[in-house]
């Protein structure tokens, strides 16, 4: 039976359960590449750390340059995150002409065109499915499954750790920071979590989503961004009262030759099926001019999940290796950013869509009218409006639905109405999605 | 610019939206394959009807011979039903060197293997994604996207007739034949709807999934089959109320080395994100031993839905032509059937799970006394009891939902309990999947 030998660069959580895969699934592996797939080694510079997943001896290796240089090796599992230095490791390996499997999202969105150029340039190959939703396929169904459409839109809740926080605060009633504090017990969330829940991890994986999806390389400033640390528990109860649940959604969507890139908390409708996503899980919603809509739900992130993901690639590489092909499947969707309709960038002052406001208010006559006043001097209609029990006998909270606005007028009504006396925190915006099946 | 001739055979619903999605998304496809994909020829035995899509008149051919022996054109596309002679058709367009790409889910379910073996003889292709659930990518999923699991088990809305008619009875309150009438006028059920409502095209399309998911290639007798037709307002109305939705699914399941493969009418449970797939959508769950569970949702029959899965085979085809790369990814998941664990089927009496039982009786005292009786007789123990509201004064309902039991026992105990004097009607049986997220 023929054999391929991999190299594996990280001995954390993802590859720990690489290493478990290989072992528990090895009789499907080889059945399904008709060889066998075998670990020359295992690359950290901890080795003291315990771990769930043992390993013997003989494969633990101190520097990730044994394997690079290893010409047995073909195939470089790069499962370190994203530290100094990972960058030029890959491009070494690339360079070596080893065939490289990543998850390192941060690292692809960031210096993706620098990556694939090295690539392209030493006829290697680079492969990263697992670097987007985890075990959910879903850069793979860009790639190949949709690949005869033209993607219209791309709604992803990619960030386990947020989802778990909006979920605790929508279905337990917690407030942020006891939702997040739980998730960071279970492990769900780093001590500093501001990666999760600013939204920055989400932008890392909706700039991939987009230059598959879409053909566009774009810079992650470009990327418009906002967290969930301003949600509150009222939020999520207000929008549940009116048939929404909150989520953090990355967002890409084309109309007329301009794509919106936006990552933010949004409300989507009780009855779509991005809303039944609970807990930790991802999914990703794609709609393509001929397939329609699509939703894609999976786990995001673990051991055991991404590992899959991980897996799926290194078996493509691998199969391809024993029957004596060249990768290269995935050139040019993956690599080059084909953008044929010359799609832009569309400013986010242009977005339109219906709006959640809520504002905390002194409780006194005449709040309301002059809030409306505002809105309708900017443009923008109200379809609904919730006053709450009072709290305190002094302040009360005001939600308002707005009908379709444009994001520059709500920005310029939100600033005026946070200059009312009457206004006592800063108003809540948050964007409502409507067109979710 | 490199070009691929493709000819296709059929131009119904399908082969038309073929033709529309070459002409619409023409530059999408160029820059993803980098070459052009253009049409031979389209062969079809009747011009006459009525199309949506128009064709120039030098392309409509009436013999698919001439595509065939076309030695310029090296991918077949055949979208003609499954008419007598259409298993001949494909295979000797394989003997003919001609990659073959099929929606054609009734052949490949019965004779798969033949059609296999031709491919592999005269070392050519076949691809069927478009076979199974439409415009989502199951089967590239269970082949490339989760290829480094163990699949656990697979459970597929597959027939978008039969969910239609449920989501109708379930949410308007129409009886059966009512929904089918409905259904029937919009276009999404035959005049003839048995092969739909009968379960027959969800069996053959999990023959393909098992084929794909466990490695089996199963005779479709050997498929548990059991329809819709059968059910009542009042089963999906009892269902609701316990907290459950109705659904066809088709099944597949392992544990302990034996597989169940099964279609039937199942309770699950309402936030299940299964019970939220309405109308003619499909979705498909899959649980692998490392990624977990996953979902996949989208269209699973129409124009558009339908072309864009044939598309995304005829692009990796005609991709492979370009670059001047042998096809051939697929195997061996898709022609050989790998089974390394060799899987056997679970006899359907060794099946345990959950039931619903709905019975019509007479309205006496001590009913409910002798089927309970027969059921502890036969070691099933009863979870809950609807006693419905009396609708003539003679007879009523009595819907029980049983504890995990044996389906040999199950039967046994239906059989006496129809026997009862008592019961007025043959009793309703559904099984429930407890198991899904």
């Amino acid at each position: 039976m023929k054999e391929v030998k991999v190299g594996l660069i990280g001995f954390g959580t993802v590859g720990q359960g690489v290493v478990k895969l290989l072992r528990e699934n090895r009789e499907d592996l080889s059945a399904r590449i008709g060889g066998k797939i075998s670990l020359a080694g295992v690359a950290d510079t901890d080795w003291k750390r315990p771990r769930k997943v043992s390993l013997e001896k003989k494969l633990r290796l101190k520097n990730a340059e044994q394997l690079i240089r290893d010409p047995q090796v073909k195939i470089i599992i790069e499962l370190a995150g994203n530290f100094p230095g990972v960058k030029e490791m890959i491009i070494d390996a690339l360079k070596a002409g080893k065939w490289v499997v990543t998850a390192n999202k941060a690292l692809l969105a960031k210096f993706g065109d620098e990556i694939f150029s090295a690539a392209k340039k030493h006829n290697s190959e680079i492969y990263f499915g697992a670097s987007v939703a985890g075990g959910i396929p879903i850069l793979r169904v860009l790639r190949e499954g949709l690949c005869a459409n033209r993607v219209q839109s791309i709604y992803g809740i990619v960030n386990g750790t947020c989802n778990y926080i909006l979920t605790r605060m929508q279905e337990a009633g917690l407030d942020y920071s006891s939702a997040l504090r739980e998730a960071q017990e279970k492990g769900y969330a780093e001590s500093n979590p501001d990666a999760d829940v600013e939204g920055i991890d989400a932008s890392h994986k909706l700039a991939i989503l987009i230059r598959l999806g879409f053909g566009l390389n774009l810079p992650l400033e470009k990327i418009f961004r906002r967290g969930i640390s301003r949600l509150s528990h009222l939020d999520l109860q207000a929008a549940s009262e009116l048939g929404y649940r909150i989520k953090l959604l990355a967002i890409a969507r084309e109309s007329n030759g301009l794509l919106e890139a936006r990552v933010h908390p949004t409300l989507v409708p009780e009855e779509s099926l991005l809303a039944s996503v609970r807990g930790v899980y991802n999914a990703v919603y794609v709609q393509g001019n001929f397939v329609g809509p699509t939703l894609f739900y999976g786990q995001g992130a673990g051991m055991d999940p991404t590992a899959s993901a991980v897996m799926s690639d290194v078996m493509e590489l691998a199969r391809n290796l024993i029957q004596g092909r060249p990768a290269g499947r995935i050139k040019p969707e993956g690599y080059e950013t084909l953008n044929p309709h010359r799609l832009k960038l569309r400013p986010m002052d242009d977005l339109i869509g219906p709006y959640y406001l809520r504002a905390w208010v002194k409780d006194q006559p005449g709040v309301l009218a002059k809030i409306a006043g505002i809105l309708g001097k900017h443009m923008i209609s109200i379809n609904s409006v919730i006053q709450r029990e009072v709290r305190d006998g002094k302040s009360v909270p005001i939600i308002i639905i707005t009908h379709q606005a444009l994001e520059k007028n709500i920005q310029k009504a939100v600033r005026e109405i946070n200059n009312l006396k009457v206004v006592l925190n800063p108003l809540q915006l948050i964007r409502i999605a409507t067109e979710l099946e």
